[in-house]
């Protein structure tokens, strides 16, 4: 493991993710899947979104769109709670996910709209 | 089909792929794919492209994202080239594609690399 | 929104989903998700559904076979009983659900069958 | 091997996909490829192509659906082929293919359509 | 219906699935899906399973690997029980989803890491 | 960039796909996609390749298994010469692309087998 790159990692991971999940993830992490919290904060987190080209709200709405295509909705959960963070508008979110209706199809537009409302719910009790 | 969406579609179709390429695709079109390339050109284009929402530039970022996710080729070529048009720089492709690499998968991220690789040289030499 | 694709539109999705489905959907929708449900029933259901060059009983056998491809488990279930509905007999899912065995692999047929005996209980009971 | 199975299999593959096709394909099977080719003879085609519940036009029209769900070319153009064969006409491979643009995304249907039109001018000029 | 070859795959699909899982799923199939516990049980274990060129174990790895790709999170938790009764263990299967974090992306690890998770405290109370 | 994870990642990089293919796709690599070929070098090889839960036999048969689910033709080739590489015999590769046809449905196999038989023949060549 390469120490810098995970603390880098950890820092933007929590920053988008949200500090208490993350926090949470690494904790309960145990010999099972603690290499694989390894090494998606030292690679993805560490080694890719810590990069400068693009700005964090940009790699918020590749990821909501990448991931409607993708289908996994645990994933588009916490990348709305995420792109919300790196301050992704309602608007902006509803603009990305009625263009995956376009590209990826109806039923995956319809899986990412029904999320996003369970998300904008719980982010508005808070 | 709505003749005003349609037209505005085509409009924005021809600032972003070419107005060469999409003359000619509605001119080659016939009376088979003829009811696709309407459809294409208003939904898609008249419909999601034309909102105000996200900047074309945005709009062009995401569906690499999406396309690479979605295995198709033939519309990553297209696309990157329209990604160009519409001023997404060669440094913010290659790091959508390098995101690509790790929510998709790195054999997604090598195949539109090497698409992108080819636009490149085709685009340089023009 | 063309109002007369969107008013036919709305007609066919009444008549394969159900009424009370499609009004409560339309009347849920807040602004978030209200350009999508324009969309699709302007589109999807105006657009395609209306077409005169398939009945609407193959439309929704295709839509079987699709659904199970693209790994959608709520509009599988919803086309599910569209498919009834538009007059699929529980013999045709059957051998539908069969075929995608083939081409989508087992786990995919898999799925689908649990789901389709989930929606023939429920509609039994009605 | 099922030996009947294998010869009902081989009977409904050849009337769908064509004798000189299916001919060439089990001659040029090697040690390598042989099980393969029995599989799909025997589970494929004898198995659920021969059951009585749907028609092979039907069967055609659902293939074309899926094939472009999973993105398979070479299939795709098989079973064009084998889709005139079976009696769908331009008109109805129009339709599901319209169709799949909806449900797939319209990449995924920008990619058949274009195969289908290579197969119709190989099949207009025999 | 070939009645040896479904003997032997109702025999590998006992023992490596659980023959209490087995036996209820045979038991519970009705009419509309007895057809598929047919051909499932005949073609996928008793012509593949039951071939010799692989152990059973190799044959396993592969499937979770396989199983993630195509994002089957109940054929996943069925096959990673197959895998511990086929001589898996908690290290290699921890190698196999590792592996598939780098070729179908991270997402999908960490969906099947957590299966994973289920999979494990569940046999740990056995 | 990780200077030793690089190097080992290399050298495993190297010893599977070949000493020429890799040093080559090094060489060839400009501006745009060395990031790519650093962050496939160090994480996928680097830290996944080299770890020691699982022989270089068994990933490479998980490899080709996973590469067909995910319908990446170029990868599939350069791991089927991996594959042969690391020990793999062909009746083991056929063995795992049978798997695959119950899986991820025949035409994936179908594709796999194809390209496999490519491979075999100008690995004869040679």
């Amino acid at each position: 493991m390469n120490k810098t790159r995970f603390e880098q990692g950890l820092e933007v991971r929590r920053s988008v993710l949200g500090a208490s999940y993350v926090d949470q993830a690494i904790e309960n992490a145990d010999e099972f899947n603690r290499p694989l919290q390894e090494l998606v904060t030292e690679y993805c987190w560490g080694e890719v979104w810590t990069r400068d080209g693009l700005t964090k709200k940009t790699r918020s709405m590749i990821n909501l769109a990448m991931l409607t295509a993708l289908n996994r909705p645990h994933e588009i959960k916490l990348h709305l709670r995420g792109a919300l963070n790196n301050g992704v508008s309602k608007e902006e979110i509803q603009e990305v996910l009625l263009q995956t209706a376009i590209y990826c199809g109806v039923p995956a537009a319809i899986d990412s709209f029904k999320i996003a409302r369970e998300v904008f719910e719980e982010s508005d009790k808070n």
